[in-house]
C-alpha cells in the first residue's frame, strides 16, 4: 500500500522530515512495508502545487531552499492556495506545519478541518489547533474514522501524547508541569553562563527553534500554549489560551540570576496544571527550581515534562538539547502509527 | 470477551497489582471492554490451586495475607506445583512474578516456555528471563502468535520497552545509560542526607523495593540484569548478566560521599550500554556525577533512562520515588496492551 502526502506548510521542520522520508525510504519498507508518494505541496511563499503523479521531495526540498517557487517542477500543476490543494490533492495524509497563529489558531485549524471531512488522516506539529479546537477536530476525526495526531506539538518528536495514550493505559492523568519552551531555557541557561538575552536569543534563531516571532516566546504564550494543548488532551480541560495565568522571562535581569545562583537556584520557565473546584487550572511563569532538580538540571534548548497519575505515580520525560530534527521526528512517528491504524483497520 | 488469568507467583507486586483489579473492575470494562476471571494461582509457600469456576481475588490477597494456603478458598482444588498449574489452568495470560534468580533465570524461563507452548500470552515483572531467554521466548511468542510483555522488568510500571515499541517507531537505540536499581540509590541519598547505609536498606525492605536477597541490590546485579534486559530487547545485544562490567556499592563511605560533595557531585550506581566493535559493551558501577544533573537530582527510590537513538536524539524517562504499586501498574499496561492485540486479530 503506498501512502499519497500531501504538505500544507514547507518550513524547517516540513523539508527536514521530508529528508528522513528520502534517506529512510528503503528502512521504512522494509521494517513497516510503509511506501510514500507525495501529491502536493502547499506553501506562504513559494507557490501551492499538485501533480497528477508524484513530486519529488528532494527537488521540492532543494527548490525551496534556492528560494524558486515549486512550480519550477516538473509535472507539477498550480493550485491556488492551501484550501484548494486540500481540495484536488487526493492524498491519505496530510502534514500541516504552517506558522502557529496565538489569537485563532488560524488557517491551520481550517486545514485540518477540511483534511478531516474529506476523510484525510492529518499530522501536525502546530499547537494552534490542540489548543483551539481540539475538541472539534478529535470528535471529526473519529467520525470520519480517520487519524487526526498531533505528537510534535509539544515536546518536539519526544513521546508525550503517544506515551500517555498507548503506554498509559487505565491511569488518569492527575496534573503535569513542564519546562517546555526551548528558547527561553537557552537564554535562561545562557545568562547563567554570562551570556546576554540577546545573544542567547540569536542563538535560538540561528538554531531555528525560535517562533517566527520570538516574543511567542519570551512572553511565555509558547509555554502557555503548549500548557493548554497538555491540559486539552491529558486531562480534558477544554481550555484555552487565555485562561492561562502567564508571564514571560523579558524582565529577568543578571541580577535575577545570581540572587537565585546565591541560594542555589535557578529560574525556569515552568506551565503546570492542577486539577481545582473550577475545572484545570493553568500557569506558565518563571519560577526559583533548586539546581540540584530535574528542572534545573535543564541546559540549553532541553524540555521536561513531569506527569502526576493515580495509578502510575509520578514520571517524568526529559528532551535532552533538541533541534529541527526532533520535530521532523514527530511526524515521523505519527505517520507510522497512522499506516498501522491503517493496516488494522 | 472475558480473560482468563493465572499468576505463577503471588507476593507483593502480584497482590498489588490483584488489588487494582479488582478496585478498577469497572472502569476497565467501561473503557476497555475488559472482563477478567483468575483460574489458577501459584505460590511458593501457600499451595498452588485452579479452580473450574472463578478464584476471588480479594478472598485470595487476604488468605495469603493470613499466611493462610490458598487450598482454604472454597472451590479451590490443589495443583501440585506452578508447572501442574499451566498445563490445567486453560488460562489466556500468565501472570509470571516469582523472585530473580541471577544465576539462571529459572524457574521463571520454564514457566514462560511452558506457557507460551500452550498459546498463553505471558506478561511478567521477573527480568531472569529476559537477561537469560530473550530471544528465545521472544520467539516462541511468534511462532504461536501471542504476546509476551515485561514492562515491568525495568523501572517498573514506566514506560521503556513499550516506550521505545510503541512511541519511537523507526528509530533505533544507539546507547543508554540509567540509574536503575531503587535500593542502591535510596541507600547513596540516604547516606548524603546522613543515614547509615544500614538504616536505609532497611528502609527499602519496609517499603518492598529491596529484592528478597538484597545482596543483589547492593552489589550491583540487579542494575547489571536491567542492563543485560534493555540491550537485548532495545540493542539485539544477546547480552548475558556475565557479561556486564559490574561493581556495587558496599565500600562507599560516608568520607567518599564527602569528597564528593566537596566537588558539587553525588555517587550514583549506573548502568551503561555502548555499541562497540564487539557488540553491545555494558557497564554497571558507582560514578562521580555532578549534582545539578538529571542523575544528580534522583532522590530515594528514583529511576532515571537516559535513551541515545538515531533519528530522536536524546530522551529520557524518570519514575519518582515509586513503590510496589508502580511495579503492579506495570501489569496492568501490559494486559491492556495484550487485550488490545486480541481484539486487533
Amino acid at each position: 500500500m503506498e501512502l499519497r502526502l500531501a504538505f500544507i506548510g514547507f518550513g524547517n521542520v516540513a523539508r527536514s522530515f521530508a529528508r528522513i522520508l528520502t534517506t529512510r525510504a528503503g528502512e521504512l519498507f522494509e521494517e513497516y512495508g510503509l511506501r510514500c508518494k507525495t501529491t502536493a505541496i502547499a506553501t506562504g511563499t513559494h507557490a501551492c502545487v499538485t501533480s497528477r503523479d508524484e513530486i519529488d521531495l528532494r527537488d521540492a526540498v532543494s527548490c525551496v531552499e534556492r528560494g524558486n517557487p515549486l512550480t519550477n517542477l516538473p509535472g507539477c500543476e498550480s493550485a491556488g492556495d492551501s484550501l484548494a490543494v486540500l481540495n484536488q490533492c487526493g492524498a491519505d495524509v496530510v502534514f500541516e506545519t504552517t506558522p502557529l497563529d496565538i489569537d485563532s489558531g488560524e488557517p491551520a485549524i481550517t486545514h485540518i478541518r477540511t483534511s478531516l471531512q474529506r476523510g484525510i488522516h492529518v499530522i501536525t506539529a502546530n499547537k494552534g489547533p490542540i489548543a483551539f479546537a481540539y475538541s472539534e477536530l478529535k470528535s471529526l476525526a473519529e467520525r470520519h474514522n480517520v487519524q487526526f495526531r498531533f505528537e510534535g506539538t509539544v515536546m518536539d518528536g519526544t513521546p508525550i501524547f503517544n506515551l500517555v495514550e498507548l503506554c498509559l493505559p487505565g491511569a488518569r492523568v492527575l496534573a503535569f508541569s513542564g519546562v517546555l519552551n526551548s528558547t527561553t531555557n537557552l537564554i535562561l541557561t545562557g545568562m547563567e553562563a554570562g551570556q546576554s538575552f540577546e545573544e542567547s536569543l540569536a542563538e535560538a534563531r540561528r538554531r531555528g527553534i525560535a517562533e517566527a516571532n520570538a516574543d511567542y516566546d519570551v512572553d511565555g504564550w509558547d509555554a502557555a500554549v503548549k500548557a493548554v494543548a497538555l491540559a486539552n488532551v491529558l486531562m480534558n480541560a477544554e481550555a484555552r489560551p487565555a485562561d492561562v495565568k502567564r508571564s514571560g522571562i523579558h524582565d529577568i535581569s543578571f541580577k535575577d540570576i545570581e540572587a537565585a545562583a546565591a541560594s542555589g537556584k535557578v529560574i525556569r520557565l515552568v506551565a503546570r496544571a492542577d486539577r481545582s473546584a473550577n475545572g484545570v487550572s493553568l500557569v506558565a511563569r518563571p519560577e526559583l527550581v533548586t539546581r540540584a532538580s530535574l528542572f534545573g538540571s535543564l541546559a540549553g534548548t532541553s524540555n521536561a515534562l513531569v506527569i502526576k497519575t493515580d495509578l502510575m505515580g509520578e514520571i517524568a520525560v526529559v528532551e535532552n538539547d533538541p533541534g529541527v530534527e526532533q520535530t521532523a521526528y514527530a511526524l515521523l512517528s505519527d505517520l507510522i502509527v497512522v499506516h498501522k491504524s491503517m493496516h488494522q483497520r
